[in-house]
């Protein structure tokens, strides 16, 4: 009987797998949050993630569970691994995916070079940063904080008091240094339970109002030496984390030559969408054959250069297919990827990528097809 | 709203047509023969596609109707065309895959170069065939045959008495020249309704048992010449058929430097298997989008060479996943595509493709990693 890989989350991450699940021939079933999510053609259940009896009955008939997301509550993780589920990654992974201030310190830890940072339990106490930082500082909620949302940069200390008013007692908001950095990059690695770890190259990340909008891979004038830090830390990462599947890492390169760990992400990745098209093995299939503890593929770009560029808010009549005929017509080596999900105002609804051995074309191919759904 | 592909046919072609469909954002659904068919996780309904009440009823929810194989009978096929269905490919150009005597005729008013060939409606026409050459040729059952069957060489009228026997008095056999041919080949191009052509290089195909077993592209050592008149060739019977879709053209190259067609298929082809991982646009996708009448993808190799391994069998337990530890170990940059069948004796139920710079190192990691399933 095929490896039964079962998806929590049923957005484009989860709807990404079925590809690469349907040519492997692994049986991929999703725990959908309603219907018509974007992984609706693998939705086998339809449910709440946070339901403990809802994940349960979706996981007992799976070999193995792992995430579209990173939100599902701790205390249903560990009772699944209570219960004998093959969960990757496990909750004692993703407890760092989803608390940065847990991040941090383990990260301190580890030694891993970041951005300074404390956690600030009142405005006194992000003042005292401030003080220390030249008066800026960018102030994060340690929890539920996506594309941008729970971040936010400070000049004051009364800049965060309604995030304060919000936080509890025993519980405090991070901040961090304010870097000030050349660009953003993200090295990805994938691992497999049983230990075996592999890395894409490091890409560069474009941002849009806090928005991953367009990738370039590998990261163009990367150094050597730059693309060998990036995946020592990664994989450094991803061992002393305890990372299962596909982990991003999301990068600083400052002004003055560090790199310094932002964020991390413990499924596939938007910064990794290039790899669909651009790399031998893509990150959703690596992501599903590292979760189901298989050998992992090789992550080697097939072209030179790829790029991806996001598709964001989509047609304003949400008409993707009205848009084909000269998207495609004009661009035939474009890669177009779509999400079945309707368009809305900065929403990520697809992507285009496109590969080859000339950067500026890849980057006009990518960018000129994705602009016709706009 | 999606545009809606219907697939009639739950097979394995139907399968792979699933991953494209969903990264584009196409809605596909599929008219599975049986419950547990490979293309089982697209199928929306199950039933004889003999049957019109069948076909009608699952032609109305959707866009456009197109084919896992050609078996739908022609009064079915012009029934949908009556009903106002899009039928891609539709019956008009169907009816030459669906009979060879048929499409020998049409290949001859094309002035297509063909083998020598006949209807034959008995013992004494088969035998004045074989006087004129050499005493050897093939018979063939007009219709019904694929991988091999419904093909027999002869050397004497009795050796097909039994299909005689079989063939109504109206009908008659096909008889075909036994070409001496050096290899044999395939040419692949797509048409959509509105006209577009696109071709992919020809292909070198090795048959074992009737049955295909691998597929090197492009044609190792095609001259120039050769890449030029098989293409013309795949451009002129698209055309003159008016074929929409994928057309696989087989060749013969016969030892006097001739190139002679053998047989069509109106669908994706066993023949362009290694364009899922070796083209920019794969030949499903390309499907997908010339029945779908959009612009067709650039069907360019994504790298010199590129090799596709059937596996044929398959392992004597069914157990694939069993073997994905090995296979994929040894063979990190092979693409492994299995079917969701069970194991038979020399039934088709996945391949292996690899794609690179080096044409025996393709086709050894492809090999080697399909022995694995074995």
């Amino acid at each position: 009987m095929a490896l039964r890989v079962g998806v929590i989350g049923g957005g484009q991450l989860a709807r990404m797998m079925i590809a690469p699940a349907v040519e492997l021939g692994l049986d991929i079933r999703v725990l959908a949050e309603s219907e018509g999510m974007s992984a609706q053609l693998a939705a086998t259940a339809v449910g709440d993630y946070r339901d403990l009896d809802t994940v349960r009955a979706f996981a007992k008939d799976v070999d193995v569970v792992t995430f579209d997301h990173e939100h599902v509550p701790q205390d249903v993780l560990r009772a699944l691994v209570a219960d004998g589920v093959a969960v990757h990654p496990g909750p004692d992974a993703l407890q760092y995916a989803q608390d940065k201030l847990v991040m941090r310190a383990r990260l301190a830890e580890l030694g891993v070079p970041q951005p300074d940072w404390a956690p600030i339990a009142n405005a006194d106490e992000l003042q005292a940063f401030l003080d220390d930082h030249g008066g800026r500082a960018v102030v994060k909620t340690p929890r539920g904080g996506y594309d941008g949302k729970g971040v936010r940069v400070v000049r004051a200390a009364e800049d965060a008091a309604d995030w304060f008013a919000q936080t509890a007692e025993d519980e405090s908001l991070l901040v961090e240094e304010l870097v000030s950095f050349r660009r953003e990059l993200a090295q990805q690695v994938a691992r497999r339970p049983s230990g075996q770890i592999t890395a894409y190259p490091v890409v560069e990340t474009v941002q849009r109002d806090g928005v991953c909008a367009e990738v370039f891979a590998p990261a163009p004038g990367a150094a050597e030496r730059l693309m060998r830090v990036a995946e020592g830390i990664g994989r450094q990462i991803a061992e002393g984390l305890g990372v299962t599947g596909m982990l991003a890492v999301e990068l600083f390169e400052t002004d003055d030559e560090r790199v310094l760990v932002n964020e991390l992400a413990m499924r596939p990745h938007n910064s990794g969408h290039w790899s669909q098209d651009g790399a031998v093995t893509g990150q959703f299939e690596q992501h599903l054959r590292a979760v189901s503890d298989l050998p992992l593929g090789d992550p080697t770009p097939r072209a030179r250069w790829a790029a991806m560029v996001n598709i964001l808010g989509g047609p304003a009549d949400g008409a993707f297919e009205d848009r084909f005929e000269a998207a495609m017509s004009e661009h035939p080596d474009a890669k177009i990827h779509t999400y079945g999900k309707d368009a809305r105002p900065g929403r990520k609804v697809g992507h285009v990528n496109a590969a080859g051995d000339d950067l500026d074309d890849v980057v006009y191919t990518a960018r000129a097809a994705a602009a016709h759904f706009a």
